[in-house]
């Protein structure tokens, strides 16, 4: 069947099948069931059979599912079973803590450039890797031919950095900055905002 | 009318709305739309009214929403309208990010305690912040009465660190470890796991 009629909201599941999967896969268990997985990830069995036929059948009748065949598959959906080059803008605390994550690369994502406006950072070598003055971006991401970038900008510049990324020909945008981007229908963007998180906590607090 | 009957999907949207205000409050703009806030953060107009709705009138039919207002109410709403202290557990790249983040003081979040069981972090100052070791984390969360914690601990250790913040009166968690916790029903999780939002665009890349 055609993978791309699978709703977002489907899709928007997986990765966090694959995150658990990965994890018994890393203790030793190599067959599970959609009701144990469900039980860890706080998601019915139902849901994740059902998520899961989309794709065909991966478990049989009172089996369970093999672990590695089903990480194997879900990365293979993902498109996560290859390296993916990434450029990181902006290089401040979280930019270099980002740049020195090992869960990327165990994951198949490696920062690959890093670009910063402030004449001060260009020139730094963070994980191996120079940082670059932003003026150099658009022309260094098309000779790359990076698809994803990583915002980590002051709010008040990320929609005109966000331009010249598309322009670079950047198609996915994880955005650390504090605001809504407006981008094309053939670019995606998700966002990582602890103060979002936060507040939705707050609310159920005394 | 008991706030608590609100489904949790409304409230998650909140903070979002929220966001959204205060940038445009900052922007000098006073007055605003369902339809001009939905265009902002891609949210249907009519999903908007609906969810303020819940809460009493905040706008008057053709007359627009008062921005300073409803960011106010919204501030009630999601009990932002003071000042959160929050204990950090883990003092890493990640944790330094954190800890030097402007951004929560700015909306009343207040990193006010720092743990770590590296030897070598322990007695480091962050942001005038001394890192304390985690054996002292239990008691010192107790004695400041702090409720929220943001954990940036490796994914093995995040459950156990999780069941000492319990005992401590943690009630909300905001965490960077990538692994799902288990918590009592009166414990509030939120998730920061970049992986899990570049894998969920990936599947729409060539």
């Amino acid at each position: 069947m055609n993978e791309k009629t699978i709703p977002d909201i489907v899709i928007g599941r997986l990765p966090r099948y694959l995150q658990a999967l990965e994890h018994m896969l890393q203790q030793g268990c190599t067959v599970t069931s959609s009701k144990e997985l469900g039980e860890k990830i706080g998601i019915s069995a139902a849901q994740i059979r059902k998520d899961l036929s989309q794709y065909g059948e991966f478990g049989k009748q009172g089996k369970g599912y093999s672990v590695p065949f089903l990480v194997h598959k879900l990365q293979q959906i993902l498109k996560v079973d290859r390296i993916w080059d990434m450029a990181l803008i902006g290089a401040g605390n979280l930019g270099k803590a980002i740049a020195y994550y090992q869960g990327f690369i165990d994951h198949g994502f490696r920062v690959a450039l890093i670009f910063d406006s402030d004449p001060q950072k260009v020139g730094q070598v963070i994980n191996e890797i120079p940082v670059l003055h932003t003026s150099m971006m658009i022309e260094t991401i098309q000779t790359h031919q990076i698809k994803i970038a990583m915002l980590t900008v002051p709010a008040q510049v990320a929609q005109s950095v966000t331009n010249q990324l598309i322009q670079a020909g950047v198609k996915a945008i994880l955005n650390y900055a504090p605001i809504t981007l407006t981008v094309p229908d053939d670019v995606h963007v998700q966002y990582i905002d602890p103060i979002i998180h936060l507040q939705r906590m707050t609310y159920y607090l005394d």
